[in-house]
């Protein structure tokens, strides 16, 4: 997916919200808006939103001279891990468990400080597990666990980690070996070791990071080692809008893309409605 | 109100709005956005969120080669003047007309293409007549009125002039002048001599225009004739947040705003909710 006109309103939003993190003097603010805007005006509308999004955080990070989701991130993680407990039961009782902790990871990606300002984590736990949902290949992905031992599975944000730890123990009692895979740097909300340590990750599964701080998956980005990692695997499971843009149409790769539709270019770019969820093959 | 760093993604927003009126081909749409980059990075931000708009809307107005909003103007007008009868009714037959007009005129600054995408007209008028509005200065307008012969009426967008042609009758009725000012030319859905005459202004004041296309109304940007007109009136009534903006705290001069807080911006300056409908006295 390509950077949209309406891509560019957003960016600035994107960068608003940043901004809006901590007290900072007003001239300040506005010094950064403008490095933002030297940035937009160079951005690679040939390339995905995602790809653009990575320049703008580090100009914010940069000027910023911290990282403006720290605390939110922790704030996000525990709030995640006191659901854990319910979500965990809730899973297991179920009739099909791997289809409910797919859901569930699908509701987790509700939490993100790119797109939204504010969510409800609740309600979209409901609608994961009571709806259909837009695009359903869980029946291939299902039959696709079968034939794989080892799986990649991309994270996407803080707290969402916390039910993407539910189906990857699921899929460890299923005896596969996956490795999640975190961002090497701190960028938006999105989970980095800090946090995959921070709710217990690697008690389950080998956790390694990306090497980059690059929005969504983007290998020219990435370590060479992560590289490796992500050519040797088979089967990827990719959390998030920013994986989907950057991964989508890599029709080598054999990956399930779990996450929701957050705006109106990628929801008109699937054909779909704003706000819808997806697990889809490719 | 000077611009805040929350004006910059709405500024975008208002520029994709734009764009969006015709088919055109995605690069000609990046290169105004490009253009539009350039004059956000030179915003007086010490200026009002208007001023900065007038350069935005000049400059898509000039690449595109046409008014982005003529067409929609028209089909406002058209709409407003269906709901015209009606509306007259409702206030001759209210036990106070002048207070039933005034509500209708601000419900009518619904219409406005610059901030919304669509709005609901007839919530608004309904909301404007039963509920208590946020800034309520109807008593002191009423006395006021009875001091002034002559009024000068700053008109805000197309359709809309309309609901300001009830209150303009009105007034007239009470043995007014009225002098109902429009754009001097387009700027995004603001009315201009065109409008007044499609709706039939002319017909109950005298309608002048003040030289400009610049939002709201900006002395600066103004012909000698209107600042003459402006200086010598006492009593103003002004529509919509473009002309609050660029009118508030002029003290010199007896103004009286009829207009909606479309924005978390203008919301946070006024220290009221978003969408909060004002009659208010300077």
């Amino acid at each position: 997916m390509k950077v949209h006109i309406e891509c560019f309103p957003c960016f600035l939003r994107q960068t608003v919200t940043a901004l809006s993190q901590f007290d900072m003097d007003e001239g300040v603010r506005f010094g950064i808006i403008g490095d933002v805007l030297g940035v937009l005006k160079d951005v690679d509308v040939e390339k995905t939103p995602a790809y653009a999004t990575t320049f703008i955080y580090r100009t914010v990070k940069k000027r910023m001279g911290r990282d403006p989701y720290a605390a939110l991130k922790r704030q996000f993680n525990e709030f995640a891990l006191k659901l854990y407990p319910r979500l965990k039961e809730q899973i297991l009782r179920s009739r099909n468990s791997l289809w409910s902790a797919a859901r569930i990871a699908i509701a987790g990606n509700i939490i993100d400080f790119g797109i939204y300002e504010s969510f409800d984590v609740e309600e979209t736990i409901g609608r994961a597990l009571e709806e259909v949902i837009a695009v359903d290949d869980f029946d291939l992905f299902e039959d696709e666990l079968q034939g794989h031992k080892e799986i990649l599975y991309l994270l996407d944000n803080a707290g969402e980690i916390v039910f993407d730890m539910l189906l990857i123990e699921l899929l460890a009692g299923m005896g596969k070996r996956v490795t999640a895979v975190v961002k090497g740097s701190a960028v938006i909300n999105d989970a980095t070791m800090e946090d995959a340590v921070e709710v217990g990750l690697q008690r389950h599964c080998r956790v390694i990071d990306n090497g980059t701080d690059a929005v969504g998956t983007d290998l020219e980005f990435c370590s060479s080692d992560f590289v490796e990692e992500f050519n040797r695997h088979s089967l990827v499971i990719s959390k998030g809008q920013g994986n989907f843009e950057t991964l989508e149409g890599d029709k080598k790769k054999n990956v399930f893309f779990l996450f929701q539709a957050k705006c109106d270019v990628i929801a008109a770019h699937l054909n779909i409605a704003k706000g819808s969820m997806l697990l889809k093959g490719q």
